[in-house]
């Protein structure tokens, strides 16, 4: 970024309107050149450990510099620690799509500089989350118990981590009758007991610890050739938790894992959770977006038992991180759970009854206008532009898979849902991280690996807007041809990639 | 916002680079435009409930919409349930400045679009976090044990109430030597007790109920004259819950509470900690601030004996929320109480030991690049801009405090340490509540209330980056004429306000 009017000289004054009309223009301007020359960039070249660090001054500046320095270190300071996670040739760990509309609307959030942890401190903040909340439920076909109009309600957490903790709480609140609320978790005699796959996000373990349920009280149950959650053995665990005078509370079923992106069988974890009395959150981070789409609702399958669903809109949907939503069927068990109500607070429409306060429905106190971009994308890309981009990832997944099954030094780790191809070098685990460093030294590529059922998985995560046939066909030749080459040949290793 | 270019019969698709550049300039001047008019719009004009929603259709469009019509859509339905928390006549709750320069670093930071849950995801999102931090021990003169070069280190949660949760949970595992990590508060035997005043932020009881450790066992402790937190009775406290076998484990501390910015006597209460063995956490949401002023560094006192310390640089320090400070002394033990490490976040960076990666030291996986924002606020204002600013506000507040004091009708309920003036009316509570309501009538300012040993409080809270001395001098006349006609009239009670 040129810094034209720099002056050594000068004192500099904090931004007014007109410098940040110039400031904010050429910042715009860098964005979409960033964006357009995204592609020419190696996707994830990691510099040393402190390197970054060791451009900044040790301390703060006494004195303001001008803004065309600071935004000059963008490209001089920032840009060399930085992985491209809106290159096109991004298919490692999920998408993070920060679309051009989302960013608008988190300029628009800063712009106001609101707050809305009362509905009283900036009603369209709450109104306009609220509602556009409802308009998800509708597109994806989600049970209309989610919607505001009656029991339940949405609402924007950061992330799918914090959906599960708040969730968590107020499932351990129904399952003790809020005696944990006022007594804790120690004075409360039996210990809960939470259920999730062993394929499911770290997350849910996480946190079981931090509500104090404890690590060894979360049942990690085996899943099936698919990834799947088991649900006998969920039964069998649970009917072993009740004969040993445990409570169990709380199931978190994965609609698309994250490592192999495998379904749970929802509707038969919610017939238990029905049986026992088990709150039922499903967490579909990623893989909830597909959603939009008729022919991929199954992974709203059993959501209409469901006591919590969450998924991130900023993962495949296009919404910059971060932007998880959370429904829940009945909004009061979760409100009870979260409330507080210091007089310093209290206000006539709280009081009323007729708004939403969503300080209640979350952790922290302060929330800022997360809802804006959300509403940005919906209306810029309409439902019928948000269906083309995932039936376009989904497209480019199974062309991607169809060529993995017919390369013979390749396997199929699972069948594709949607958008994560899972494969292995059939000669082991090693041909695969020699296949990973690869691709990940390659430049155009970015992958990421799991484990499953004890074996190194190469996972390519299709879901980048930028992405395109092209990018996955060019990432396709270099799988094939590296993994056939490692077949035929002697497969001396490749440079090790730095990660 | 003008919608020029909009055409009802074409089609639209979402942003490109061309659109996108347009549309973004128009959105830094509308921005510009509302921040240089926003003194000529009420305060605070709330509409019904559901009037907001009632603008938007009920469900989101099939096809996309133009972005011209989209930001319109700014003035037309968002601007109506707007409370402008940014306008020089912001006296209520707390500032929430959102600078230019913040703006721009939100920006960038969603340009960006990167993640940095690991070091290896974005090295620079982890590097610049840890060295602006750094920068902020030195210019607050915070103890060296909360640089990243020793055992401690700094990390960026989105809330004080996030930094109170970490704190606790990390305070409950040292306390249990990570027994209830393993096998939760259920199963330790004892219940853990959390301290704090009675004046203390809502955020610490809901932290405890979270946590697992129960309403019941945080104690408020009762505050004296001041609004600080009584040593002596916090000591009789501990001895107490001591003798009935449960184990004091965590003291928050508050440097400047939310309803009267009282100090709690952090040495004091530090000698009580050490001799017990207790956490302690400091709480400097909003004043934490003033540490940039040597004159003001009372805020930092005992700090060098703190296991936790956090402010909000989103509250009075001008970065747009969310942005919350907590350092810690010892990082291993957050850490350990908060990591996860599943096999597809493995890298070689991480197993390398040489660099931080975040999530370990927050509650969500995922973070956005929230350090660019602070880093432009440093950069752009400088210290010395900084102090000015924290200088400025504190004489202001000096000032309306000599004329509140020499008002033979208001009675200052408390001194003010820095830039919150509490009074209230000496014909007691109902004369208060009417000159709060005419202040909230007039349009110009907005003021909000908290009770204090009984007694009902207006409070001035001042701090926004756009309140000049003239704007408080202007509520003083306002509150001064009002008071006193109050006195001399049959106090004619005002239309109520909205609120």
């Amino acid at each position: 970024m040129p810094s034209h009017d720099e002056s050594p000289t000068s004192q500099h004054h904090p931004l007014n309107a007109e410098t940040f009309r110039r400031a904010g223009h050429a910042l715009i301007d860098w964005i979409a050149d960033y964006r357009e020359t995204i592609a020419s960039r190696p996707v994830a070249q990691l510099p040393h450990p402190g390197a970054i660090r060791a451009k900044i001054p040790t301390h703060a500046p006494e004195h303001g510099e001008p803004i065309t320095r600071i935004l000059a270190d963008l490209d001089t300071i920032v840009m060399p620690g930085i992985v491209h996670w809106q290159h096109p040739g991004w298919f490692a760990y999920f998408p993070a799509n920060s679309s051009y509309e989302s960013i608008l609307g988190e300029l628009a959030s800063a712009g106001l500089g609101v707050q809305g942890m009362l509905w009283s401190t900036s009603p369209a903040c709450t109104e306009i989350e609220t509602h556009v909340l409802d308009w998800l439920v509708h597109a994806m076909a989600l049970p209309e118990r989610f919607l505001s109009s009656g029991a339940g309600g949405g609402v924007l957490q950061d992330t799918a981590s914090s959906a599960a903790l708040v969730a968590l709480v107020a499932a351990r609140e129904r399952a003790s009758a809020f005696a944990t609320d006022a007594r804790g978790v120690g004075a409360f005699g039996r210990s809960m007991v939470a259920y999730t796959s062993d394929q499911a996000h770290s997350s849910i373990e996480k946190a079981a610890r931090l509500a104090g349920i404890g690590k060894d009280f979360v049942r990690l149950i085996p899943v099936d050739a698919t990834g799947a959650m088991r649900v006998e053995l969920l039964e069998a665990e649970v009917a072993r938790d009740r004969a040993l005078g445990h409570l169990p509370a709380f199931v978190s079923a994965t609609v698309g894992t994250t490592g192999v992106n495998a379904m749970d069988p929802v509707e038969d974890i919610a017939r238990i959770c029905r049986a026992h009395n088990l709150w039922l959150h499903v967490d579909a981070a990623m893989s909830g977006t597909a959603a939009f789409c008729e022919e991929f609702r199954f992974v709203t399958a059993g959501a209409s038992h469901a006591d919590s669903w969450c998924f991130n809109p900023h993962k495949w949907m296009p919404v910059n991180f971060d932007c998880d939503v959370l429904w829940v069927a009945d909004r009061a068990e979760l409100v009870r759970a979260l409330s507080v109500l210091p007089e310093y607070l209290r206000n006539a429409a709280t009081e009323s009854g007729k708004v939403i306060d969503y300080r209640d429905w979350q952790i922290p106190l302060g929330r800022r206008f997360r809802a804006l971009k959300l509403w940005f994308v919906l209306r810029s890309f309409g439902l019928e532009g948000l269906r083309a981009l995932v039936r376009g990832h989904v497209a480019m997944a199974r062309e991607l898979e169809a060529r993995v099954r017919s390369c013979d030094a390749l396997e199929l780790v699972v069948d594709a849902p949607l958008n994560l191809v899972c494969m292995a070098h059939r000669a082991g685990d090693e041909a695969t991280q020699r296949l990973i460093n690869v691709v990940n030294g390659d430049g155009r590529f970015f992958v990421s690996h799991c484990r499953f059922h004890g074996k190194l998985v190469l996972r390519v995560s299709i879901g980048a807007l930028a992405t395109t046939p092209e990018h996955v066909r060019a990432l396709g030749d270099l799988l094939i041809s590296n993994a056939n080459a490692c077949v035929s040949s002697s497969c001396a290793s490749p440079a090790e990639s730095t990660r």
